[in-house]
């Protein structure tokens, strides 16, 4: 049995007993019942995670998947593609946006190369290269099945080490240009929703360029004819390696009992792969902002998920994530701190 | 000249020139130009407030206004009328929601009785009474003209206070039974609109009750024939004192050139109250969380503002305004501490 067979298999559900027994002590807090909205649901599902009532994170890893996409050479993207080597470098300089946003709610940023295309010489960039780049999904897969599978358990063995020295929540991020491009493909195997949907104009695309953009996202799927059902199936002939990465990261999470934030866009395409290996895998899933991106909506509906911000924001990286740490801090600091109505003598 | 009358016609509009020059710096983040949405619209924000487009806040006040309303005796809330005093007493002994989520975003909470019912032996509640409690609102007005500017007054009074001691951030927060009537009445005057999309269940009302409560606001316009145009009228009718508070301290802010956070339904309430005003306040404002309350729409709609956080919450006291500092903090720390495209030699 492969790594990823065994994770998928051990999953467990939620711990309804410990759940209920949230519920009745937000039920107990000076305040009428439910007043506090998604903060006491993110008490309770990290309840149902841990097994704690009263839990607090206090190791916060960022894990910043990047990988190139082959596609860019269709011109989806508004960046030069060496940008995605120049972004993760920043990260690893504490310049780049989720490394200040991380920094501010106390996480730490790992950065992960999984399938960047040039050779990479930082050593604070962890090397789990696969590919330099995967190919062009408009015209052929983005990888094989084994890539795929192997881009998968980086992310599982990410948390699963991390986890291992201490880390207690987690956060997806990416850096990859063009990869609004591969997440939209993804969506689009998936859902078969109208392509507008679907698809934004990423960092920010001409009028021209998101023309081109939908339509080699349809070329995509049409090309490769992704089995709708399969998610690894997806993954390699549509997707991206960052995206298998978070993928990994999702089932790693669940499986090591950890609440894990999702990010945006790309972040939400993992995570729907994710609960395709293992539904599951949803509940261990904290959503943070709701990204400019339209596509959003298509992975909260097959989520189930609301976000938390509503930021207007389209970075990326982890950003939005990093910024919902605040808010589990604060459902934790709520559980631990606030006073019941026996206290005031009611 | 009142101090009212000296505050509303000293505000001054922000300062272009400052927020220009914000923009310029943001566009050279590392990051594609406006890709952190509203992160990057609190730093332009807060420049032209301050006149520092690295403004950061150290010293955070969340002011909460406590006062009891008269059309309590309708049935119009779900929660006994002693409990204003309980909860604020619960915040000056940090175990109300506020406290809490305050201590956490490092802000302190003040405490005022500006119309509390009961005689208040608590040193910790700053005394600024102005009546006890207000009048039923659905016989009579809730207070005399004088009452209100008093009330109002009190707010701009707390901010100046608060300001000169170093206070360099505030937010608007209030405890008083019923105080979603009488903003659902405050705003059934100005807008108009019907009263299914002004008034909602509040603290948690049943069917019979909730028609009961929308009869009231109907009835209470209706009695005191509130001019739609004059804030004060309105206020003094059919809203409230710790309304009035509120209000003021949005004025307060405006003038002493602070950004002053919005809570949720019955912070916007006062808010609205306080742009009418003098429409240039608007700008001072920063929206939080948007609210459960229905009437939450209208108030945005007014403001022109965006709820920065969906997180369904209904408490009240200032907590959502609370979680909105680590988002104020974050732009910050971005504008601060995020590298250039000419740090990483682009």
């Amino acid at each position: 049995m492969t790594l990823l067979d065994k994770i998928i298999k051990e999953i467990k559900p939620l711990d309804n007993a410990i759940m209920e027994e949230a519920q009745e002590k937000l039920n107990a807090l000076l305040k009428p019942a439910g007043s506090l909205g998604k903060l006491e649901d993110l008490v309770k599902q990290n309840a149902g995670i841990t097994g704690n009532i009263y839990a607090e994170f206090k190791k916060k890893a960022v894990i910043v998947m990047a990988a190139d996409n082959g596609v860019y050479e269709e011109g989806v993207g508004a960046t030069p593609q060496a940008v995605s080597l120049l972004v993760a470098d920043a990260m690893t300089r504490n310049l780049a946006g989720v490394s200040v946003l991380a920094a501010h709610a106390g996480a730490e940023v790992f950065v992960v190369d999984v399938g960047l295309l040039p050779d990479v010489n930082n050593p604070d960039i962890i090397n789990k290269k696969i590919r330099h780049s995967t190919g062009n999904i408009r015209k052929e897969p983005a990888m094989t099945r084994e890539e795929a599978l192997k881009g998968l358990e980086v992310g599982i063995q990410m948390v699963m080490d991390l986890s291992a020295k201490g880390y207690d929540i987690f956060a997806t991020g990416e850096v990859g240009i063009c990869n609004t491009t591969t997440s939209s493909a993804i969506l689009k195997a998936i859902s078969g929703e109208p392509i507008e949907s679907l698809t934004g104009r990423g960092a920010g695309l001409t009028d021209e360029a998101y023309e081109n953009k939908k339509r080699t996202v349809d070329d995509a799927v049409r090309v490769n004819k992704p089995d709708s059902k399969d998610p690894i199936d997806i993954l390699s002939k549509v997707g991206g390696l960052d995206i298998a990465g978070m993928a990994g990261c999702f089932l790693g999470a669940a499986y090591c009992r950890k609440p894990i934030l999702m990010d945006g866009f790309i972040s939400g395409a993992a995570a729907v792969l994710a609960t395709m290996l293992n539904p599951l895998v949803k509940d261990f899933i904290i959503p943070s902002h709701g990204t400019a991106e339209p596509g959003r909506n298509t992975i909260m509906k097959i989520l189930d998920k609301e976000p938390m911000l509503l930021m207007n924001m389209r970075l990326g990286e982890g950003t939005g994530a990093a910024l919902a740490f605040h808010l589990v801090d604060a459902s934790s600091a709520m559980m631990r701190n606030m006073g019941t109505f026996a206290d005031i003598g009611m």
